[in-house]
C-alpha cells in the first residue's frame, strides 16, 4: 500500500465492503437459477460488481478504492459466492490480476495500474489457463512486440476491461496488463460447461496483437530472470481465491437449503412426524453439514491471514516463508473442496424429492464447484501438503501450486 | 406362472433379453445427454423397447412373452438403466404395474391382462404416487364408478397404453387397470425437474372418469379387506426397480467414464506423467469405485433372489417371510443409493476438467440419481433395517416400505 | 477475575504455560505406552503437572496463579493430550471443577477456594457422571449434612486433593466441593477400560459422609432454585475439555506418527519406491489429516473463544448467549470427535505393519478415544446443532449439553 | 481332486463342515477376549479346530478328508472369524498352505502330502513372509540340502506339525514341505502385537537346517523355471483366507455387539426414549453396517468363486484368466477391509459407554484387523483394480499379489 491509512478506518472500509457484497449477494442469489439456465455473458452482473464499489477494493483510498489488503478482498469473494458461484469465481479472479502488477511490474507500472483501477473500476479478465502445451507466444517488433496463440478456459475476458496475460517471450515466462479492446483479439465465445456457466471462461485467440512495451510487466531485461519466492506468491493469490468461493457456495448453499426447508419441506412418510424440521436425521445432518462448514471457513480464513503474511514480508520472502503460505492454502483447498461438494449433494436429503424441480436449480452448487474443482485435482494438493508436513518439501511452482 | 417351461428354456429367453436389453442400452446412451437436455416425451424411446420386446418378458412365452420372473425382468431395468436412467425407470415401473393384477386381482383378471399384454406389448403407467395426502376417489355409479382426483409424480402416465392406479373406495385402498386413454383423465405435463427428465413424471387428472367393475383388480367385496403378506410384496416390487436402476446407472456412468478417460484424459501437470491412465489416484478410485459397484450390484442381486423366492412362495406367505424379502431389498436400496451416488460424483475425478463440457451431460447420472432416491429416504431404509436386525420388528406396509 | 493484569501480562504469563505444558506433554508421551499398558493410578502424572505449575493456572496472579481465562486454560489441555489423554483428561476436568464455585457459589466461596487453589496448587476430581438413575443423595442434620449414594466414572476423584460433587438436597441438583480426605468416601477403584486407562475414573461411594453447610456452593435457600443462564454453562465448561483434549489428541497422534515413519517405515514393495516417505498414497493420507486437524483445531478454538465470550457477559447471560456458546462447543464437538477417531485410526495406514508391535502402543489413542466420546453420542451433538441451525431452538440444559 | 464325490455328498460335507465351524466358533468367542489379554501359543485352539475335523476338510473322502474345494474351505474361515480373528487367520493361512503342493509339486508329493493331511489331521503353518530382503537360503548339500536364514512373520510355525516354506535356491523361489520339529529350526517367540495376538506371528530361524530332496516340491531341476500362470494363484490363496477372516470378524463383531446391545445398552439422556433399541440413529446405523457387511460378504464369496473357477481350469490356465481371479479378489480385498474396520469402530457408537470395560475386550477387533489389513496396504489393491479395469494391465505376481 502506497498509502498509509489507520486500521479503524481500513476495519470500517472493510465492514463497509462486507455489507455492499452482501446486497450484491442477495441480489445475485434471488435469479442464480434463472441466469444459469439462461447461459449467457455475464454484463449485467459485473455492472453490479461496479455500482456496488466492489471493483477497486484493493486499491488505495486516496485513489478511489477501500485500501484492503489481498486476504480482505477474498473474503469479499466468499460473500458474493453465497449468491452466486459464477461471479464470485470471476471476481476472486479480477481481485488476483489485479495484483499481479505489485509482483512483476516495476512500482512505476503497479501505480498507475491502481489509479486506472480505482478511478475506472477497472473489470479485470485472465488469460492464464496454464494447463495445456499450447499458448500465447510474443514475438519483438520494433519498439514493442506481437502476441499470437490460443488459449482455453480465459475466464472474463471477453467482458473485461483490462487483460492480465501470460506469454512466453524467447522461451520465458512473461506476465503483460493490456486494455481489452485490442485489434487481434478474439474471445471464441465457446464455453458452455455443466456449471460456472456464468463466467465466461471460454477460449481466445491473439492474432499479431500489438502490444507495446510497458504493457509486459518488469524492468529490462524482460527475459532470462528466475521469479522470486515472493514473486511466486502469484499462484497462491488465484488459489486463494477459489478457496473462497468454493466455501462461500457451501455456506450460500446451506442458507438456501435451509430457508427452502423451513417453508417447503414435508416429513417423511413413515416418521410418524408432523414437521420435517423435526426429523431426527434432517437435524442430524444439517448440524453435521453446518459444522463442517465452519471449520472449513476457518481454514479459508488462516489461508488468507498466511497469503497475507507472506505479502506484507514483501520480497525478502524466503522459500520456506513461501511454502508455509502455499501449504496453508492447499489445506484450505483440500478441506473447502470437499465439504462444499458434500453440502451440494446432500442438501437434496434435507430438503426432499420436490427439491429437486428445474425451476430452483439447486443442483447448479454441485455443478459449478465441479466444474471448478476438477480443474486442479484435490488428491495431488493433499500430496503437497503431505509432502511438507512429511519431509518439508515445499510444493514447486506452477501456475497451480 | 400358468404355463410351465423348461428351465433352460428360461435361461435362454433370459439371454437373448439381456442381449436384447443391451443392444438397446447401447442406443440410447449415444443420445442420453441430447435427449437430456431436450427433455421431451419418452415416446420413441418406449417404441424402442416394445421392437426389442422387452415390454412382454414378463408374460407366458406360449402368449408371446419370454416367461421371465420377476427379479428376471429386474435385470433388464438394470441393463436398461446404464444407457439411460429415466427409461430404465419407465421400464421397472412397467414390468412392477404388470405384476399387480397377479398380486391383487382375481386369476381371469390377471390371466386376461397377461394375454393383452404380450399381445399388444402393451406399456404400463401408473398413476399412484403414495406422497401426500390428497388422492384420487372411486365413487359408486350404477354397475360402475367415477374416479376423480388428481395425483403428481405419475411417471409415464401421459405415454402409457394401461394405467395402474391406486384409488380409495369407501375409504379402502383398492388397485384398478385401465386403458390409458380414458375420457375425464388428463395428464398435466408439468414435469421438469433435474433429473429423470425422460420420465414424464408430472401430474396428472381425473374428472369423473368411467371404471368399469372389471378394470378394479380382485373379487367382491371390493373393499373392508386388509391386504395379505403376499400382497403386501406390492412395494418391494417397485423397491426392487428402484435399486436396479440405480446400480445400472452407476455401472454404466464408470463405464461410460473409462471410456472417455482412454480417448481423451490429460495427465495432471505436476504429476509428472505421460498419461492420465497411469495416474495413481485416478487407477485407486477407478479400484475403489468399480469393487463398490461390484459390491452393491450383488446386494441387489440378493434382492431380487429374495423377493423371487416370496413370490415363488405365493400367498402362503408369512410376515415374517415378507419382512426377510422387503428388508434384503432395504439393504440394497441403502447401498445401492450410496454406491451410485458417489460413482455419479466422482468420476469427473476421473476424466478431469474437460469432462464437464455440456455436450457430453456427464452431469445428469447425479441429477437423475438424486432426483430419484430423495422420494423415499433413505436414512429412513437403513433405519428398517436395523430395527429388522436388532428388534425383528418388520418393516411397515406402506407404499415405500 | 478479582485483580486486574494488564494483557501483556497475561500474554506472557499465557506463553510461559503453553511451553511448561508442551514441556510436561513430551515427557507424558515418552512414557505413555508403557504407564497405559501398567494401568496405575496417575500419581506421578499430577505430581508433574502440579510442578509444572500447570494446576492453579486459572487463579489470580496475585494469589499465585496465572490470570489465565477459561478458554486458554484449555488450550494447555489440548497441548497435554499431545502427550497423553488420560492425563489431559483429568486437567481438562480439573479446569472445569475450579471454576464451578464462580458459577454457583458466593464471591466469598469462589474467592476463598480461587486461594486455597493456587496457594496448595490443588488437585481437583469430580463425582458427576449425570447418567444413570441411581446418584448420591444429601440429608440435613444440624447445621450440616450427611452425604449417601453412590456414582460411576468419578474422573481422578481417588487420586484429588478436592472434590467437586453433584447431588440432590430436596430433590434439587447443588453443587459442593470438598476436600477429598472424607471420611466415608470410599472410590472403588474399579476403572478398567479399554482406554482413558489412567484417568482413574472408577466408581465412588459416600456413606453418610458429614458436610458442612459451606461446602455447598451458594447462598441459602439451597433448594428451589433454577439455575440461570449463566449457571448452565458449568455443562459447556466440560465440553470445551472434552473438545480439546480430542484434536490435542489427533495433534500428537498424527505428529508422533509421522517422527516414526520418518525414521523407521519402509516402502511398499511393489511401489517401486525406495522410501515410504516419497508414497503418494502416504504423502496424500497425511496431506488429508493433516488439513482436517488443522480444520478442526480452529473450530475448538472457536468453540473457546465463545464460551469464554459468554463468560465475560457473566450472569446477565441470556439464554439464545448460552445457546450460542453451547452450539459453538458441539460443533467442535462433532468435527473433533470424527476427526480425531479418523486419524486414531488411519495412522497405522501411514506408519505400515511394523508400528502394530505393542511396544508402540499406537493404538491407545484410538482406545482412549472411543472410551471417551461415546460416554456422549455424538448424534445427539450434531442434533443440537442442527436444531439451532434450523429451528432457532436452544439445547436443552443437561449435565451433557 | 483325485478322487471322485458326487456333488450331493460334497454338499453334506459342506454343510456338516459349517456346522463344526460354527460350534467351535461360538466357543472360541466365549473366550475370545480373555486369551486375547493372556497371549499365549494358539495350542489349545489348533485342538480344538483339530478335534472338530477342521483341519483336513480339503483332501478327498477316501483319504478322511471332506472333499470341499477350495472356496469352500476359506467359508469355514469365515466362520471361524466370527469368533476368533486369530484362529482363523491360522486356520486360512493353514488351509492356502496344504494346496501349495498341488501347485508347485509333482502328483506324488501332493498325493502323499494329501494322505498324510488327512490321516493325522496335520496342522500347517508358514514360513514365507515376504516382506524384506533378506530370507531363507538353501544350499546343495550331497543328494540333500541345508536351509539357513531369519523370517518375520511366520504364523502359526512355532505351533505346527508341517511348515510350508519359501527359500532361495541359486536364485529362485522354491516351495518345501517339511515336518516343523526339525533340527536346527528355532521359533523366536517374539510377536506381541496389538492384534492377532494368538496367531504366533513370531520370527523363525533356520540354522543349518537338513533339507531331503523331496522336501521340495516339483520336478527336476528345481531352478530357473518360471512359475506358470496356475502356478502364481498361490498368492490369491492366501489373499482370499484374508478376504474371509476380515469379513467374518465384521459379521461377528456385529452380531456380538448386538447381543450385547439388546441385553445391556441403556437408552440415551436426551433421546426421551425408554431402550437404545429405539434410538432412530442406533438403528439406522445398525442398518447401514448390516447392509454393508451383507454386500462385503457376497464379493467375497464372488472372489471364492473366481478363484475356484481359476483352479478347476488347472494348469492351462492363461495369464489373463489369472488376472480375473486375483482382481476378484483384490475387489473383495478393498471392501472387506474397509467394511470390516468400520464395523470394528463403530459397534461402540451402538453398544455406548459401558460396553469400553476391558473386560468385553470388544475393542479386539479393530486391533485384529488394522494388525494385519496394513501388512499389505489397501490402497495398491484398489490401484491393481483400477489398473486392470481401465488399461487391463494384470496384477504383476508376487507373494502378495
Amino acid at each position: 500500500m502506497t498509502i498509509t491509512e489507520s486500521t479503524a478506518d481500513t476495519a470500517t472500509q472493510f465492514e463497509d465492503a462486507l455489507r455492499r457484497a452482501d446486497i450484491v449477494a442477495a441480489e445475485l442469489r434471488a435469479t442464480a437459477a434463472e441466469r444459469d439456465r439462461a447461459n449467457k455473458a455475464p454484463i449485467a452482473e459485473i455492472e453490479l460488481l461496479r455500482e456496488a464499489d466492489l471493483l477497486q477494493v484493493g486499491e488505495p483510498v486516496a485513489y478511489g478504492g477501500s485500501g484492503l489488503n489481498y486476504a480482505q478482498s477474498q473474503q469479499l469473494t466468499r460473500r458474493i459466492a453465497r449468491g452466486d458461484t459464477s461471479i464470485a469465481h470471476l471476481l476472486g479472479y479480477h481481485y488476483a490480476q489485479q495484483r499481479i502488477p505489485h509482483l512483476f511490474g516495476t512500482p512505476e507500472q503497479a501505480d498507475a495500474l491502481s489509479r486506472r483501477n480505482a478511478h475506472f473500476k477497472t473489470f479485470w479478465g485472465g488469460v492464464q489457463n496454464p494447463r495445456g502445451a499450447s499458448g500465447l507466444e510474443l514475438t519483438r517488433e520494433g519498439s514493442g512486440f506481437r502476441l499470437s496463440g490460443r488459449r482455453t478456459f480465459a475466464s472474463g475476458a471477453s467482458v473485461a476491461d483490462q487483460l492480465s496475460i501470460t506469454a512466453a517471450l524467447d522461451g520465458d515466462l512473461v506476465f503483460l496488463s493490456i486494455p481489452a479492446r485490442r485489434e487481434g483479439f478474439t474471445p471464441l465465445g465457446d464455453w458452455d460447461n455443466i456449471g460456472q456457466r456464468l463466467t465466461d471462461s471460454g477460449g481466445v485467440v491473439f492474432d499479431d496483437a500489438r502490444i507495446e512495451r510497458d504493457e509486459i510487466l518488469g524492468d529490462d531485461p524482460l527475459t532470462g530472470r528466475v521469479p522470486n519466492a515472493y514473486q511466486t506468491l502469484v499462484t497462491p493469490h488465484w488459489q486463494l481465491a477459489f478457496v473462497n468461493f468454493y466455501i462461500g457456495t457451501a455456506e450460500g448453499a446451506l442458507e438456501e437449503a435451509l430457508d427452502w426447508t423451513r417453508l417447503h419441506a414435508s416429513p417423511w412418510e413413515t416418521s410418524g412426524l408432523d414437521a420435517a424440521t423435526d426429523d431426527p436425521y434432517i437435524l442430524e445432518l444439517i448440524g453435521q453439514l453446518q459444522s463442517e462448514v465452519r471449520a472449513a471457513a476457518l481454514l479459508a480464513d488462516r489461508a488468507g491471514d498466511a497469503l497475507q503474511h507472506a505479502l506484507d514480508i514483501g520480497p525478502a520472502l524466503t522459500a520456506d516463508q513461501r511454502a508455509e503460505a502455499a501449504v496453508a492454502i492447499a489445506e484450505a483447498k483440500y478441506v473447502t473442496t470437499k465439504v462444499s461438494l458434500d453440502v451440494a449433494s446432500r442438501l437434496f436429503e434435507i430438503q426432499g424429492a420436490r427439491a429437486t424441480t428445474t425451476e430452483h436449480g439447486f443442483d447448479r452448487h454441485w455443478r459449478n464447484l465441479w466444474t471448478h474443482t476438477v480443474h486442479d485435482p484435490v488428491a495431488y494438493k493433499a500430496r503437497e501438503v503431505g509432502d511438507w508436513t512429511l519431509n518439508r518439501r515445499a510444493p514447486q511452482f506452477t501456475l497451480y501450486s
